[in-house]
């Protein structure tokens, strides 16, 4: 089957789009930031436009990028894996040999799923969800003294807490106003220490997410929680759940008073609306948003079918960041959200994007010959434009800037200052800047120079909403996605994190024995007091 | 003056250290990691030891970076600097001809200060911190109905947000029990609504933060504030403080009911151990404290002047930082804390990094030549181990890592979970990472190699406390300008976040007319509603 996948410079367009990328659109020649441009260049999708006026792109570039679409059949390869395809596996060599199927998550809405099978059991888990919270709100789930559950600790790492963490963050304007959600992740002691400070222990839920059930970070960070729990008198089977796979170490009733599953088909950094995900928003924000969230993604899904690029929002993304990394030679993006509630979601991007295609090996098994994927960072503005805004102006280094904006805040709390509210300013900034970097300026004084040619695209929506968060989280697994696909990687495994587990543990083993000479370097100089 | 400073590429040495590029030494070679180069590549410093074995460096390269360190004249122009050099300057252009004197707010402990007339100044203003803080302690400041404040808002953006916020992540273990702290600086809304939804502002001081007084997401902020302190019945002029410029807009005793001053000499990106950080932290720990984080940062000043690179650590840090950079060709640098209190510290350096180094053109006005300042990013471990290390390991992007890990905890709440206690794990990891990326391992399976060779250093310290807080802030401070100098750039001013400025300025004012035609590519789509 994956012999007939290719990388892009594999491709007969590559050549093409390599002499295009000599001499690329030049964004700061006269009234090149037309009005046309920027009006044509927009394509829209669900919920979400992209404004990609401000690319070093033409036409032609466009039709090239379309053929190394084509040729690397990325909307059927996408098919393919919501269809349940064995996606993650490398010929030739041992590998996970799993489907890719966190699609099926949220594929419940049609009556023709992609994947029957999937979607099934992801209903019947969100089915156990509805009836959980529906417990819970008539208080038929509470404590020994019959109060209700008005906080949550979810403890989980990676995949299992960055995006959970960071949809939480953006949905918090929709939460219910009694209940709250704590996250703890790092094996740094500190961090479960600082979040026991802070709750009551007595209304506190504990959601426990690892789908092998032997994450040493989570299990250590339960035990930490489970040891507070019973220390203040209270039982942690009464107030343990788990997300985990069927039949873990953690699918145990005695410990945990639910589980709920998640599935081999569900890679961790795309497992945010599985359970993963799900068990802690319908906690916070209720069933129903839950749904929304899930439709939102699911729409944006169906759109990545459309094999026209201008019309096909993800795949049009993907390119372009194909473009800017392997053409114009950009290592770095940028994301750059307009929208204080997104403030998480660049690091579960980099998450996301960078443990899927930080990656040097072929599907097939060969080096991969271009570049894979880029660094992926960000923080949101406005605060960003006081901070590093001025490398991505003025500095040597050449970054894709990926802006995300919304017309209206969550809240809908604001004042007019100076004649306009802090929305307008918001946006107002944010279009700026898009167009700032773009053109550029010159002046007679060379510090006030800017180049400009600086590329970068907007992606805006009316509002961030349960739906258009789902929506926005579909966007970006499946460009992930689609670029993996161009590079030809296995997007889906991370033997990367294997070497330095093998050799924590080794240190960690020395580190233990109390002779000397125990080595792996004298367990690293005494765990580094040195000497 | 100017004229004897030059960049890098300027220096003799700077051949040399190009040929030694070329063939740098290998981390990956039998036994090359060995216990003598652990043991002997460590710099001991102020509270911190750099351990930089994981470095493509031989003797050779350390001895030719001391050479560029000694042609450049960077202790020298460090020393300058501190006794008061108009250093934010460029020839034959204005510019803002200022001094540059953060190091003055903590050159507070020596009878010999390097500059009396700022030190006096941070010392005044300290004094008036005192007082009020005890002030506060005894209940003589106090709300209206004479209960105590114990939540205080910080509001800045930028340079008066993002280090006072990191160090308040970083300390929080120290606070006083019964004061918190909460930051607002995003011109959305929603931040303040946000904030304002969890204080109880009966007993809240606000804190504004703006050294002209005129930063509009500032004062845009302090006015959502201000109007929910009067819609609750409350007198902002009792509760609000101001940190700003002397006579500036803000400095208004009937507005304020205390103002501190920072000068014109602090830049916002510099400004953590002046006012702008002392007034938060002082309220949340205590000014003991605050002398303690002072000192710190004091003493790794005055470690800075040492001229011999192997024992100066901020200058070592910075000039393996130029070798991985211009000559290894680098472009980002990961900071990656194992701890989870300085999980905002990488967003503290990226600004002061990137706004401070990310430009192109030299003091003496001619564009630089070779890459100035690089990107920079990170996120704390473990965390990251389960999301974008898989790139750090098997990716095509190279990366150079700045680890900074702690041997003991800071809350000291932890447990023994098989055999090993939370700590024990962490710092484990932290080793077995550095290692792992170092030295790399060869697989039969392709996907399973790692081709090492990537290069890390080690800052390690024994706790994070005020003190090493304040050492590490001033390590990175020191770096900053070590390798502004480098690069012969002026890194105290950002004229690169000007256009952005000028032109939100001009959208915005589009925006509010309300006839048609008003372009600015019609005030850019109807705010990209588009059409």
């Amino acid at each position: 089957m994956a012999n007939t996948w290719r990388s892009i410079d594999e491709c007969k367009a590559f050549a093409g789009l390599k002499r295009l990328a000599e001499s690329p659109f030049d964004l700061t020649a006269n009234a090149a930031l037309s009005p046309e441009r920027l009006q044509n260049f927009v394509c829209k999708g669900v919920e979400f436009d992209l404004l990609y006026a401000c690319q070093r792109v033409t036409p032609e570039v466009l039709d090239g990028l379309q053929s190394l679409a084509d040729e690397c059949m990325l909307v059927d390869q996408f098919k393919q894996m919501r269809e349940g395809a064995v996606m993650n596996r490398l010929e030739n060599y041992p590998s996970e040999e799993r489907q890719v199927l966190h699609t099926a998550c949220r594929d419940i809405f049609s009556r023709d799923p992609a994947c029957e099978a999937a979607s099934n059991q992801a209903k019947t888990e969100l089915e156990k969800l509805k009836v959980f919270l529906h417990e819970l709100d008539q208080g038929l789930v509470c404590n020994a003294s019959g109060e209700s559950f008005d906080t949550l600790i979810h403890i989980g790492i990676g995949g299992s807490d960055l995006g959970p963490r960071s949809i939480y963050e953006a949905l918090s304007a929709y939460k219910k106003k009694s209940r709250g959600v704590y996250f703890i992740s790092n094996v740094d002691p500190d961090d479960s220490a600082a979040i026991l400070e802070r709750v009551d222990l007595l209304r506190t839920l504990v959601l426990v997410v690892s789908k092998s059930g032997t994450t040493l970070e989570t299990l250590s960070n339960e035990s930490m929680v489970r040891t507070a729990l019973k220390e203040a008198g209270l039982d942690p089977a009464r107030q343990c759940l788990a997300v985990t796979g069927e039949s873990s170490p953690m699918d145990n009733p005695d410990r945990y008073l639910r589980s709920f599953y998640m599935y081999d088909y569900i890679g961790g950094r795309f497992s945010s609306t599985s359970m993963v995900g799900a068990v802690m928003l319908g906690f916070a924000l209720g069933y129903d948003q839950v749904l929304e969230f899930l439709q939102g993604a699911s729409l944006m899904d169906e759109a990545a079918g459309e094999k026209d690029l201008r019309k096909n929002l993800p795949l049009l993304l993907a390119m372009l960041g194909v473009w800017n990394h392997n053409f114009l030679a950009m290592d770095t993006v940028a994301i750059l959200p307009y929208s204080q509630g997104l403030h998480r979601f660049p690091a579960h991007l980099q998450q996301c994007d960078m443990e899927s295609n930080g990656k040097s090996v072929q599907r097939n098994s060969r080096q991969v010959q271009i570049k894979s994927g880029p660094i992926v960072w960000g923080e949101p503005g406005t605060n960003g434009q006081h901070a590093f805004y001025q490398l991505l102006h003025q500095g040597t280094e050449d970054v894709a800037v990926e802006f995300i904006g919304f017309r209206q805040s969550q809240r809908g709390k604001d004042l007019v200052i100076q004649g306009s509210s802090s929305q307008q300013k918001l946006i107002a900034n944010l279009l700026a800047q898009s167009m700032a970097l773009a053109v550029g300026k010159d002046d007679e004084n060379p510090n006030r120079r800017f180049s400009g040619n600086r590329v970068n695209v907007i992606l805006m929506a009316k509002r961030l909403t349960p739906k258009s968060m789902g929506a926005l989280l579909a966007l970006y697994e499946a460009k992930i996605v689609f670029q993996g696909f161009c590079w030809n990687v296995n997007s889906f495994d991370q033997e990367g994190v294997q070497l330095g587990k093998v050799l924590a543990g080794q240190i960690l083993s020395a580190m233990l024995v109390k002779a000397g000479g125990e080595s792996v370097a004298a367990a690293f100089l005494k765990a580094a007091g040195i000497k």
